[in-house]
């Protein structure tokens, strides 16, 4: 399988000291957001459930969107200007968290949810690694319910 | 042709006294995202001046898709968390501003550009707008080349 | 407000006479999606009747990412070879009537359901018309439950 | 890193014996899409040689688009009729297919192009393998220009 690596050291500007770091970005919005994707899938399938995990449909969806825009961003880094990388990454971690929040609520019950909180909490360190390197204050703090999920 | 209004008025939520703004910036940014893909769609048919518009298509790809997304997030207001707005509207707003910076530079010579810069302001202000109804200080700042593009 | 059909004057490749047809298609295509990204939040916030609106939701979710990025092919008509939109606007006019089906058989009782179910009607309609109008036989004949929604 | 498999298992529909077919075709959806984006980002930046990219440049675009859509519908996995399932994959082989013949194009010279055509043809490959699990006659023949890729 071609892997994101690979793809990014096609490119001519690719001796990009933060290749790496833009890389692990790149995979963990790829599998926030399908896991996003099936949670708020699978919430809908739970029988019995449904009304309980509104709010943890609502953030799936819009943590999906979000983490899909922002990596079409990054892949496209030719020329995107860096604030508009920053202030993306930013709303990206906020997507994240609250959707890793409104998913660990649910992640004893519900091994969709389980996978989901971490794949968003994976996510928003990664962005939030990202806004360190690209020298933002932007970062968003993890929430502390993290143990729970792990 | 049902419209954004319309649409919202069919919620059971839709008693919100800022259903204008939300509606007024949906509609702004429906027309930023098609005139950004026109845009970026018409330079690549520009034989001869492609080169020279490459600033202005990557910036037209970013912005729409910001928009995009953007939209989804307003769209999806029922339960999602007034933070993620805020971040997700600076984020449009700069993609805005420098969609129509790019644009404005080749407002002139290329119709489509100048269309563009004006469906890129117009939405930078509608996103800039509800920032400030809902409280927040994260507007972007309007550069002042306006008038060349008006 | 620019409108769509300003919006695709700006190109040098404007003076298609089925410039109406991708018009009104595109239009339709905007206002679907933005009526099943509505209709799906609000149904989520139907409590006490979530559960039986899944069906509705699914629908409304596939329906918004379909008619989103079969608008993104119809603006991008410089180089989209015909037999890719004629792929897309067939799987969209299955999304449509999908979509309609489930939220008519709530029309009665919710005001998104409705305005989604007559938006998804319209749009069908579109696709199918832009099909005919582009030589395929693709269409996706309407179910006969039109009234009902009217 | 967590990977589709394992997000599919956690959901509760998950003892579907086409699973692997899905995981596989997700996978390649989600490498196309990135290759893609990746190879018209990189085509803009070809300096001299951006004008003779325009068709491979558009043609990622579009399939880009067309995967994200197709992947979104098959993680949505619950209630999406396979007759939708089935239009979309049609469609996204006929992306795939177009773009992987633009790339081709320009493999020897430009590494992205080669990457994108590669992942293009696997991404082919893996929606036409689940359109015959799935049962439908809808498969796109490959063109056969893929050794000059290999």
């Amino acid at each position: 399988m071609t892997t994101i690596e690979n793809l990014l050291e096609g490119r001519s500007a690719a001796s990009d000291p933060r290749s790496t770091d833009y890389a692990d970005a790149l995979n963990a919005l790829a599998a926030c957001a399908a896991a996003c994707t099936i949670c708020s899938d699978a919430c809908l399938g739970e029988t019995g459930h449904v009304e309980q995990l509104r709010g943890c449909i609502t953030a799936d969806l819009d943590c999906a969107d979000v983490c899909e825009t922002t990596a079409r961003l990054l892949l496209r880094r030719t020329s995107t200007p860096n604030d508009l990388v920053h202030a993306q990454l930013h709303a990206c971690a906020l997507a994240c968290q609250r959707c890793a929040d409104e998913c660990a609520a649910h992640a004893e019950r519900h091994e969709h949810c389980r996978n989901c909180a971490k794949a968003c909490r994976a996510c928003q360190a990664r962005c939030n690694h990202l806004l360190g390197v690209l020298g933002s204050e932007g970062t968003v703090e993890m929430t502390p319910t993290d143990e729970e999920i792990s």
